[in-house]
């Protein structure tokens, strides 16, 4: 069972106008390292603050060092304020050294958001969390992915499969998400689920680490409470770099987030 | 008939250690403004020079404002210099003030690619250019989008209904684009290919303006020469902005790039 929530595990603390401290908690992790949204939302939560919108809009995100778990920092500089927009800078570094760059698009989100046209997303598959099978923090060989312990990731039965019964080649994962003690999403927290599940690539080929070279994610609405719907696909293998895309959608059927991820692929 | 080639009018003059001059062409524009494409190509030709590696295979850029056509400066900050990759920050200016702020992650495409799995990315249904119908520069109301006196963009007939008899409601415009002169694409010359095309909500309704807040491409090979096939999707229209993604393959029908961006929608 959990004892942290991701308020705060994320929650940074302003030590100047635009410095934070951070305390990246070691079972936010994959293989001992914090994952990837996870750093990207402390982000997202010092740019809310310092920046001259509210909410994040667009993110991207270059990640050059893996950090250790344990204090960080977040440093935020101001790039332009608009009426309708802002952008900013963010930046998570560890012991002085900078591990992940970003660059951050605010604006506000409205609470009623209006949907003109959904004809370019994929079907959600809306069903119930209830049948899925839960993602577990350890693996076989003794890898250990203690971010599971704490998030309730649930992969839908089919999807499953692709662990349980070997890849089924459709490089593509559908689940639900949930945060400790069922605690609501709200949009920075979203920057965590667009980078949630295992990698897509697991349902095409097993293979060692995969980590992230560049995320991008795009907020469009505020979550409604309750877990959310995930789609995380792959789309192109080539030269040891996959591309892969992830959809969010809220419980109501809304979609709330979407992002698109390089990666490397690396042999165990 | 152009005058000018994309090689020319992208080009970056070392002036300093990390920066650049560039003359932002009038004929690269869209309503008198350069496309957000060749904006972020002329950061990736810096980049390739100051930074470690010599290739672009993520880069994410934010759009602050919109520079005049004319002369503005490129300049590059390096982040990282890994074996394998490296991370620059990237931006242009125009009188000193910043226009685009951009991240990239730098390697090296490898001559001969090798596709693993290619089995999420759509079909790019390849055929002949020459039954295409090439975009004019300018529109019946009287709006100019001179790039199109420039380059090659021709939509396929299916395509072209969007505009000849109103939208199809599919949000997506498929073509084919060719720099001046048959100009070989060059990887850089991808940063500008993946936002050559009209916005694929032209498909869905009419609008005015749809400017790029975000754009972040991936190049995944080197192209081949010919004319590059270009698929161009929107998925979401919410809350007066868009997503869009577009795939670029070269004319050996192999994937060389690909891109997501968030938009906003003006009305006229």
């Amino acid at each position: 069972m959990s004892t942290t929530t991701f308020a705060a595990v994320s929650a940074v603390k302003q030590r100047a106008e635009r410095a934070f401290d951070v305390d990246l908690s070691p079972s936010w992790t994959i293989g001992g390292r914090p994952n990837g949204g996870y750093l990207l939302a402390a982000i997202g939560r010092a740019a809310g603050v310092a920046g001259p919108h509210p909410d994040v809009l667009a993110a991207s995100a270059h990640y050059l060092r893996s950090p250790e778990p344990g204090p960080a920092e977040v440093e935020i500089e101001p790039l332009r304020a608009g009426r309708g927009a802002s952008q900013v800078r963010g930046r998570l570094l560890k012991d002085g050294v900078v591990c992940v760059e970003a660059l951050l698009t605010l604006g506000t989100l409205p609470d009623e958001g209006s949907v003109r046209w959904d004809g370019g997303l994929p079907d959600p598959r809306l069903t119930d969390p209830a049948g899925g099978v839960r993602i577990p923090s350890g693996a076989s060989d003794g890898f250990t992915a203690a971010i599971f312990g704490e998030i309730d990731a649930r992969l839908d039965p089919d999807s499953a499969r692709a662990f349980t019964q070997g890849p089924r080649g459709l490089g593509e994962l559908r689940g639900w998400l949930a945060l400790p003690g069922d605690e609501p999403f709200d949009p920075v927290s979203l920057l965590f689920a667009v980078d949630s599940f295992p990698p897509a690539t697991f349902d095409i080929a097993p293979s060692g680490w995969v980590p992230t070279l560049e995320l991008t994610a795009y907020l469009r609405a505020r979550p409604a409470p309750g877990p959310v719907r995930v789609l995380h696909r792959a789309h192109l293998i080539a030269d040891d770099r996959v591309d892969e895309s992830c959809f969010i959608w809220d419980r109501t059927g809304r979609l709330v987030a979407q992002s698109t991820q390089l990666a490397g692929i690396r042999m165990r």
